[in-house]
């Protein structure tokens, strides 16, 4: 049954030949990996005017010098990533890169940030959307959370499903996002021109404005470029695109940028021109929307499409999380199960792992994780930085051709990711202070968990050459709790084996069952030694578990090696299990892991 | 460290031997198994005054006439019980009486209605007591389910520990709460008497009343009779009772009657002679308690022991309801686990259950319990009914001396018990009618249970005399996944026990993969025969089955038997073991439970 609802909502299986038909086209990655960083306009602009109006209306034209200096950014690092994905075909993005150049603490570092700036993209872009349809709805309110769990369950089922149909519907949201805005900003625009719609007052732009300072202006700068996380995407999953990845990367990388540079700068000139001011119960796309078109059909196309690409954004993290965990598990660093495809050829435990976190954020924060934003942005803005500087140290390394220009564009895009990431440190450290605790953290766990698995393999490793010590004999205990056919079964298979020496156990909490079972079994298996164990506290394990330690002491003196038998019966349907003592099971799991003990269950299948 | 955590928690374990020093005396007994009843006292009176005020406060007066058909009822109950007590001195109670008068399905209707009962006790007991704490201290409101769990999870601690150190705690509150009560009585009754407090003015008894009908009377009457809830507790639990185990619950019980009486009556006459008419923000006590004390320390003592004695009310819930439970399972109805004693001679088992349970139910209420009440109150009533029925039948059919008297309490109880359970039904259907649903699916599932166990023990009695077919040999096949030291062990061990056959599978996802394998494995293993499977769905269990399907059908034709011999290490740290594929129990639970097979763990200890 579980496995038919599997089916059901994740679909057939797929040969790991098929795999190359599940990449992507350009059009279905520009969708699929872009909808995070597009997806930041609805909140990046906004967030310059939230810090400008703590002076006064008069300081939101420094808005727009700002948004150039966001476009910069934005420049530089689409120059810089593109050069990443020439450098690394093979994906990986800011761990690899850092990595290889900057060593592996870097790398980790970088993996590391982005690992969780992932898991917040899921939970922050989740609860954004997830508000927007409930400001729609105001009767789903008190939902919000259980509705947030429900988009990230299906998110999860369609990113198990598998990548390209996912995109496939995925795709639609996100272009009907893009045809909106392009939409609002040149009716916007051409209202503005022609005088249709009034713009309010707003103060020209280098109007002298008192009480402002480069602190304050760095602050919004900051905050702006928030609406750059998700840049990185592209470069992380060059595999999943279709060959030649990196030329198709790059291009879909450089369309991204264009989008988004068009939208920002749009956005941010409509803002000015019409003299918004941000408010708390309506975003500035909002009143952008209402000013120009009224509250009619385009105003609410244009909210939809928002709130339904904010839920599409937590799919980047779908998209990048499990690429990046596969890396850092092939390299050893987290556990293995991340490199194992799933029926569907996703990295479905990655998918699952993203899932189950962003679910728990979700309930912790009860779906107003707000202010994990900031946490979330300089989470980006350290890779960024750890990634250009990597890139920095290769090219002074390798100086291939015209490596002079290809350094200028990296130092450019270095500094600028470190400054950014300096100013979120100074001007919101109360917000993200978590990062030095967790950061070092995740990558002491990172090391702790490669150590691990060195040691594993080194001792696994047969050229190690400890000479195999030749196995001597067999004892096998029985541990019988009466006398029926699931014991005579056991017995039967003991005995066709025929190890030196078979004995049974059996456990009694009373002398008198103990004295009748001693009788009883002695006409029945005259040939096998029984031994009876007596409990005063009712354990069935710690008698038994003290005699085995008897025999096993023994038998390791003469190389004999000790299996204990389980005889089980197992009934015909599994809900009868419950109706059994679970003893055991108990008894293999505590033996199995405590003793270097071989354990047997020989089961007998009851008919009816 | 778990282990270490359980003795902090529950204590050291008790050999069986202690089991005699674990039994109580008749004051803990009496404070113990009565708390659900007296308990009762604080809400029985109001039910039966919200009711009449539905007509005018005139109609109020009727609570005296009302409340002494609650005393009747009381008495009758009690004097039935007692004979209970005296006929089944081993405990039971309904269940027990109904089975062995009434046949099998009475007395499993008897048995689940209160099996679900003592849980709902525990459920609105505890939501009960957590409202009355959060209204005392009102900034704890909005954790009022927390502090439900909180509560439930600490009584259920006090369980486990044993029932004799959790009398010890839990009989101060109660005697402490009849205390309480019985000053408010006797003040409250004196300050009326001398007049120094003026009774507001209420109609003499009597008063004709416009538009009281018959119906309503008995609608007050059943909501009364909900302050008898719990009386059945000791009748169930004579087993744990001190020798003379009869004797000394039959006291334990006309103590508990005595007070219940005095009590209520006291409650009920100073209600009607203050005039007190209910209030939905107040309760009926607090209204006499702060009339009669104002409020003063007083006061807060009375409010706090009824908060106390809500609480603990679920204790009855937890002292009964195990002991059904092993009466129902030792007659086979329920898994067999409830029959187990824990280290500390209490029935864990139960306890945890019944905890599960009416956590469960906190959660699902959001700790808004109070409409669980009439379906409480209704289960009670059933195995009342049963009960006393039963217990006519069984007089008519024995005719023990003095048997006319026996049967004529008996009637009256039956009688009475009946008659109030058709008024909660024809009364309160809107309430109560999920009764209908789950009694009949929770007889059936007793009998199902049954049926199975019994086919059980029929399929693995010896005495079937089917000849069991010798084994002619066996066949062992080890799934393998490289060239190292577990294999190895692996390999050494199955060599050691000489089969007839060995035959390693390795499943490969890629041809170069495999065939590098075969070849390094007959330089290594020359003498055992290697399978290579390939799968195309990255799945390992898939092709094994259908490879070990094969060998199992081969074998069976010549009565072989088939071993899968499991390779597995065990890292030397428990955190390790998330980092390692779990591939091998897998394996084991999918073999195990699907087909006829031995399957055997070979354990490789990690050293470091």
């Amino acid at each position: 049954m579980f496995s038919a609802l599997k089916r059901l909502l994740i679909g057939q299986p797929l040969k790991s030949a098929e795999l190359g038909e599940q990449k992507l086209n350009k059009t279905k990655a520009l969708a699929i990996l872009s909808s995070d960083a597009l997806s930041s306009v609805a909140y990046g602009p906004e967030q310059i005017l939230i810090v400008l109006i703590t002076i006064s209306t008069a300081a939101l034209w420094y808005s727009i010098p700002i948004g150039v200096g966001v476009l910069i950014l934005l420049l530089a690092l689409i120059l810089s990533y593109r050069q990443i994905i020439f450098a690394y075909p093979h994906g990986g993005g800011a761990y690899v890169v850092s990595k290889e150049n900057l060593g592996v603490n870097a790398g980790l570092l970088a993996g590391g940030s982005l690992l969780v700036d992932y898991i917040l993209t899921v939970a922050v872009s989740i609860s954004a959307g997830t508000d927007a349809i409930t400001s729609a709805f105001p009767s789903l309110h008190p939902y919000n959370v259980n509705i947030a769990i429900l988009l990230v369950v299906a998110i999860t089922i369609l990113n198990l499903r598998g990548i390209t149909e996912s995109a496939s519907i995925l795709a639609y949201p996100v272009y009907l996002f893009i045809l909106a805005l392009i939409i609002l900003i040149c009716v916007g625009l051409y209202k503005g021109v022609t005088g249709t719609v009034t713009p309010e007052m707003h103060a020209p732009i280098g109007t002298p404005v008192a009480g402002i300072t480069l602190f304050l202006l760095l602050k919004a700068f900051a905050s702006g470029s928030s609406a750059l996380t998700g840049v990185e995407a592209i470069s992380n999953a060059i595999p999943n695109f279709k060959d030649p990845g990196p030329k198709n990367a790059s291009k879909t990388l450089a369309a991204m940028g264009l989008l988004l540079a068009i939208l920002f700068s749009g956005i941010v000139y409509l803002a000015y021109a019409y003299g918004i001011a941000p408010k708390a119960e309506e975003t500035v796309v909002s009143q952008i929307a209402s000013q120009t078109f009224g509250r009619n059909y385009m105003y609410y196309f244009i909210q939809g499409t928002t709130a339904l690409i904010l839920v599409l954004a937590a799919n980047t993290g779908y998209s990048a999380f499990p690429l990046l965990a596969v890396n850092l598990a092939r390299d050893k660093y987290i556990a293995r199960m991340f490199t194992i495809r799933g029926d569907r050829l996703g990295y479905s435990n990655g998918i699952i792992f993203l899932a189950i976190m962003s679910i728990i954020l979700i309930i912790a924060f009860k779906g107003r994780t707000e202010h994990l934003i900031p946490l979330y942005a300089v989470g980006v803005f350290i890779p960024f930085t750890l990634a250009q500087t990597g890139m920095l140290v290769k090219w002074v390394r390798e100086k291939p051709k015209g490596w002079i220009v290809k350094l200028t564009i990296n130092l450019i895009g270095a500094l600028i990711s470190f400054t950014v990431m300096l100013i979120f440190f100074i001007t919101k450290l109360g917000q993200v202070w978590p990062v030095f605790i967790f950061l070092p953290l995740i990558v002491y766990t990172f090391h702790k968990i490669k150590k691990h698995y060195e040691a594993v393999s080194e001792q696994l490793r047969i050229t190690t050459c400890e000479p195999s010590i030749p196995i001597k004999g067999n004892v096998m205990i029985v541990p019988v709790a009466g006398i029926t056919h699931v014991v005579e079964n056991s017995m039967n298979y003991a005995k066709s084996l025929a190890p030196d020496q078979i004995i049974a156990v059996y456990v009694a909490f009373d002398r008198e069952a103990e004295k009748q079972f001693q009788e009883k079994w002695e006409c029945w298996q005259p040939d096998v030694r029984l031994v009876t164990l007596h409990s005063h506290y009712r354990s069935i394990i710690q008698p038994l578990t003290k005699f085995i330690d008897t025999v096993e002491h023994k038998a390791n003196e003469s190389n004999f090696r000790v299996t204990v038998l389980i005889p089980q019966f197992i009934p015909k349907r599994n809900w009868q299990h419950i109706l059994h003592n679970q003893s055991s099971l108990l008894i293999r799991a505590f033996l199995l892991y405590r003793r270097d003990l071989i354990v047997t269950t020989v089961p007998y299948h009851l008919k009816k």
